[in-house]
């Protein structure tokens, strides 16, 4: 899709040319990719800010490894082979200060040892903080990438379908067990790989967070947790269903519609001009209303795409409001220490009116 | 193993005090899960240089999700629950400014944008760079990693003779199928996950230092390259081998002969007290009295552990000697563009005499 890249760098240009800068040296691999298509894993670029189209000033550096890769990935660029591909750039500024005087640098990547070797290989060349810029793009998900997101989503999808359908949830089978097989399935449905540490946890064990799948059985009874997606095209599904093995006791029947009335007025809320912390507050004050808001521990979801966890964050301490074409997560939970946890997460795409629901998998309470 | 752990906090406070450190403040999770075992994503540590054992300054902070983990794992250190983890810290050193003085930071890890608020919020404390020292020290494993680098080889090791013995490499299947069934296979054999994105690139794909898999089939007479590895308890395993679809042609036997040549001259010069550009050029050597030191990319080998590419670098541009337990790769490649590469390469440990070979999958040209 090299027209998409050529849109996206079009609009990191208009961002150069407000701040004032001749061009933006970037290093991190997802901006990289965001704005090039490269999907190697050394890779240093410079955006020049008024070229004409891509003319010599914008230019990409990869290292050997990569040089068939990139020429098929990024013909369009002017391209250097170097092994240390961001000062390799930031030399070829300071060789040709009179295009770069002004050049921004992503601060929030480039760590204090890397600028020091940037600014030596500079020279004249006036190195400016310029910390998320691309991430700022990022977060409106163009039709390409919500394709991609769809996929993602889709994997998981399927793959929970499979494993349910194919009596994968039992009492007996251990945490590990389950986390492996809803894994295979994604990558028999399309994902390059699990898009995070997938999480199964059972019983007491719902009750944290953030569980690592052990050795640990499924019991008659449990709730039984599980937080997963797919990395399809370098984009991340997110997802997060809770069911009961058996029929489910009273305090699991009521924590579960709790949390799934959160879960509603979160999404409900995902409106274009909401302030984020709106949205949060909208679940949270759910949860609040039945006196459990100690036991809702995080923020209500996170934006999604490149990154598992990206801008913006739909949290107290967030801050903007949301765009149509904002790809989020949306989350609550409620733990209850050594008995049980629920978690429901949806990935979604802020839209004129509804969001667009890419995770379909039911959220009605599902007793294996 | 919080003895290991107890351990290596001391080596480092050696280091701190070597330095004329007060402390150190870690916020890279690899460094801070040699130094504690704690595995979750979200954590900051601060070690301090001269307490009797673990007193409370030094201390370990995580976010609301790892309560429960980071208690468990964690048990000896004081502990900080704060999604900021590294600005917590900071706080904290700030307000006990005496303790505290002069504290190291990982200058290497941390961003200009980073450092503004660790800054901030460290009020009177000198925050001096320190970048590596953990780095340091890992670049020795102790018996625990050698342990688990066995562990994750072997499963990688195990996971290609199921892939042969099943008849998994044959004309006509996809790289992309043979790559998913290598990661699956391994995972049976006990991997949490691949340890880097496999490569399976077959005829003039093989060319392609690092190719990603695709939809291309392989095909009677191809060279077929795969390079993969296994995630075991945090360690990583990396092996290539090149095999060959039926009857090799001469230019194939040619091409093998010369890298296996190459890869033992590789082996045997790791020895105690190498300089590691003595062991790139032993390999090197190889290929260009064979008149290919143009078509050998890439540097001969790295070291491997909680990263699956760590110091030292056995490279042309690499610094420093080996010693008794450095784990590295070997891993020459000469690559006709076009035609096609041969790689081959094993996880190592330097040993007092020969080194300990972790990967044990055979070196002969195997013949499928």
């Amino acid at each position: 899709m090299p027209e998409t890249h050529v849109r996206r760098r079009a609009a990191l240009r208009s961002q150069l040319r407000e701040r004032d800068l001749d061009a933006l040296l970037l290093v991190d691999l997802r901006n990289i990719r965001y704005l090039t298509g490269f999907t190697g894993s050394n890779a240093a670029l410079v955006v020049h800010a008024t070229d004409s189209g891509d003319d010599e000033r914008t230019v990409f550096c990869t290292d050997g490894r990569y040089v068939t890769q990139s020429a098929a990935q990024v013909p369009e660029l002017a391209r250097v082979i170097d092994r240390a591909s961001a000062p390799a750039l930031a030399a070829r500024l300071g060789s040709a200060v009179a295009d770069y005087r002004r050049t921004g640098y992503e601060s929030h990547r480039v760590t204090v040892e890397e600028l020091d070797t940037l600014s030596g290989a500079a020279g004249a060349v006036d190195l400016v903080r310029a910390p998320g810029l691309v991430e700022g793009l990022r977060m409106v998900k163009d039709d390409a990438e919500v394709d991609a997101l769809r996929m993602a989503c889709a994997a998981a999808d399927r793959a929970l379908a499979d494993l349910l359908e194919r009596g994968g949830l039992r009492p007996g089978r251990t945490e590990r067990e389950v986390a492996r097989e809803l894994e295979s399935r994604m990558l028999d449905h399309g994902a390059a790989a699990p898009s995070f540490e997938t999480i199964v946890a059972a019983g007491a064990n719902s009750a944290v967070p953030h569980h690592r799948p052990t050795d640990a059985e499924l019991a008659a009874g449990d709730l039984v947790k599980l937080d997963f997606g797919a990395l399809v095209d370098g984009y991340h599904s997110d997802m997060t269903r809770t069911l009961v093995l058996g029929a489910p006791a009273d305090w699991q029947r009521e924590l579960y519609d709790l949390v799934a009335a959160a879960q509603a007025a979160g999404r409900a809320a995902l409106r274009i001009g909401a302030d984020v912390r709106d949205v949060d507050a909208a679940a949270r004050d759910v949860v609040a209303r039945a006196g459990r808001a100690e036991e809702f521990l995080h923020g209500l979801g996170h934006g999604v795409g490149l990154e598992i966890h990206e801008a913006p964050a739909l949290a107290k301490t967030g801050e903007g409001t949301l765009s149509a074409g904002m790809a989020v997560t949306v989350e609550p939970g409620v733990y209850l220490s050594g008995r049980g946890g629920v978690r429901i997460e949806d990935t979604l795409v802020v839209r004129d009116g509804d969001p667009e629901l890419l995770t379909l998998t039911t959220k009605q309470l599902v007793v294996v």
